[in-house]
């Protein structure tokens, strides 16, 4: 009798995935790093493979330039009946598949959209796809079956399956990403020049937000950037390209800061439009976008507790409090709390905060 | 007998200044706008100006173009004896000073690093200047006089006073806001592209945060980057610059990804190794960086009050949670709540939540 899934590679993504079928289906795992392997059995993520038990599902959970070998591998020893993998950068996989000879019809890639700063199987939490996206990416021979087994396995571990090509999504993380990613790190490493030494005194939310995934581990990124460069290189050299045009506007504005109009002033304009409408269509909660919300300041001491008492009083008010953020006051015990609620409950909420005796400053 | 202040412009910054004096100080109010004027007096921010009387220090809070002119004009009244201003580029006012032949030994420029997404005496607040910093910016042959004037009301309004040079103020704010704000809205407009259509539900916590500032208002941020187009230009070429050759560098390893070495690989490495040692110069807490804090992540349904309830608990164990996010995941009822807390305070966080029966799913 075949094993219901069989995971290869006992890191963070196999091991959690192992975890979060715990109970509810027959899982081997297998890594070429036995000890690796024993710690995620230990952790309950699967029984060992026996080095010879085939599987209805095989999902290849090891990094993305060994992913296609180990399909061809393991198919060739009649090892599974559908096929599946994690790879961060789908097509490639896909191709890499087709020209090793294997089987493609049986394979469809997958990809969920959830990480950790962490790596390998003390890692792995059997929640990490909670609510999360997985990406269903089958080939254009793929079968049907093989489409089926991979959504019932990312909706058993709590994952939202989106069917999409897999250029289509390798373009897709590209530019919600990897893009992001780059540019996050460019901005930052503006800061190294001489003259941020006294420069960061003065920044606030907007440097602190623009660079915080600059902070991601490099050697991770390096790998993703090296796999998806085909459809990263176009979106970076596009941004370089609008930047490159703005510098000159800038420029010729710093010539003739006087001019109130013409074509400089209009390609500033223009950058700030497209990227006001660009920020509109990045969703801030399912379905909902930036002028849903607004956001309720209060001034608190910065010690423990506040937050939670400011919470506590928007939940009695019934207010939903869609996001919170917390800043600081450089130089002094205080700090300004910004609730982030929906439109409809604002008025409840100061009013609330407000007769709770909260020191309500601002809203916007 | 002269009056303490006099602040000339009842916009926001204006007339926050003159609520946050209120009851300290003797402040009398003007605007050219009538209508203005008269509802920043009704708000309480100073009494009305009678068009002749002079003030031992005159803030001049009006658009940066017409600030210069706006000083030169009273001081041939004689109506200060001190002058400050709060625009938002230093250097081009000051020199804009001296070509009209006033008296620069009076002028103290200042910037107060503080704003509201809106504008207009309505929008002023009494606290807006809490903890923010205040940029003194002396001239060369401004006298100790003005500068102690400046300092002064910048600490009663609650400001922390720097004194920065005009022009190193102009190249510290084009690195840490100017910069930013242009990149997000660079990355932004990328968005605007067909293939962002279905691209945006893989979105996450990433864009998010590295967009959130496109959103704001591009009529201010014309002006600002118009005002500071000399230092801005510069540094978006640099950027510009960076982003092409990372550009040239993904095209290389695109066209062959196999290379585990090279000079294109070493430069994509480079940029995130760079990103990264410019962040950690990025405060978040005054003092403090990314690497003090550590993230708890509790998973919870999406309803009201579960926030107040996990931060109650923290707050109960003497946790102080600096930040909080919160995701909401897609297509169900439930979120994940992201704490950060002090890495010392990181044990007694995950012992306390799950003692209180909280889902504390992972720690990164």
């Amino acid at each position: 009798v075949p094993a219901d899934l069989h995971i290869v590679g006992a890191g963070l993504i196999g091991t959690s995935i192992g975890l979060a079928l715990r109970g509810s289906r027959d899982v081997v795992l297998s890594d070429t790093d036995v000890a690796a392997q024993t710690r995620a059995v230990a952790r309950g993520a699967g029984r060992p493979w026996d080095g010879s038990e085939s599987a209805h599902l095989v999902l290849v959970a090891v990094p993305p330039r060994r992913t296609a070998l180990v399909i061809d591998r393991l198919q060739r020893l009649n090892l599974g009946l559908t096929w599946s993998h994690v790879a961060s950068v789908q097509d490639p996989v896909r191709l890499e598949v087709e020209a090793l000879g294997a089987d493609a019809t049986t394979v469809c890639g997958g990809h969920p959209l959830a990480g950790r700063e962490r790596s390998g199987p003390e890692a792995a939490v059997p929640d990490l796809f909670e609510g999360r996206p997985w990406v269903l990416c089958p080939g254009p021979t793929t079968s049907a079956e093989a489409v089926v087994a991979v959504r019932e396995l990312a909706e058993q571990c709590g994952a939202e399956p989106v069917v999409m090509e897999p250029l289509q999504h390798d373009r897709a993380v590209a530019l919600v990403s990897h893009l992001p990613q780059v540019a996050a790190s460019a901005v930052a490493a503006q800061l190294l020049a001489a003259s941020a030494t006294g420069a960061v005194r003065l920044s606030g939310p907007g440097l602190q937000d623009t660079t915080r995934v600059a902070a991601s581990d490099p050697e991770l990124w390096v790998d993703v950037l090296r796999g998806n460069a085909q459809h990263v290189a176009p979106l970076v050299r596009g941004l370089a390209e609008d930047l490159a045009v703005l510098a000159e506007a800038l420029q010729a504005l710093a010539q003739d800061a006087t001019s109130a109009e013409g074509r400089p002033l209009e390609l500033v304009k223009d950058l700030l439009r497209r990227g006001g409408e660009g920020r509109r269509l990045v969703p801030v909660k399912a379905g909902a976008h930036d002028e849903d919300f607004v956001t309720v300041q209060v001034s608190v001491p910065d010690r423990p507790g506040q937050l939670a008492g400011i919470l506590l009083t928007a939940a009695q008010a019934g207010v939903n409090v869609e996001d919170v953020h917390v800043e600081h006051l450089r130089g002094r015990p205080r700090g300004v709390v910004r609730l982030l609620v929906h439109r409809v409950s604002v008025g409840t909420a100061q009013a609330a905060l407000a007769a709770a005796g909260w020191d309500v400053v601002t809203t916007s």
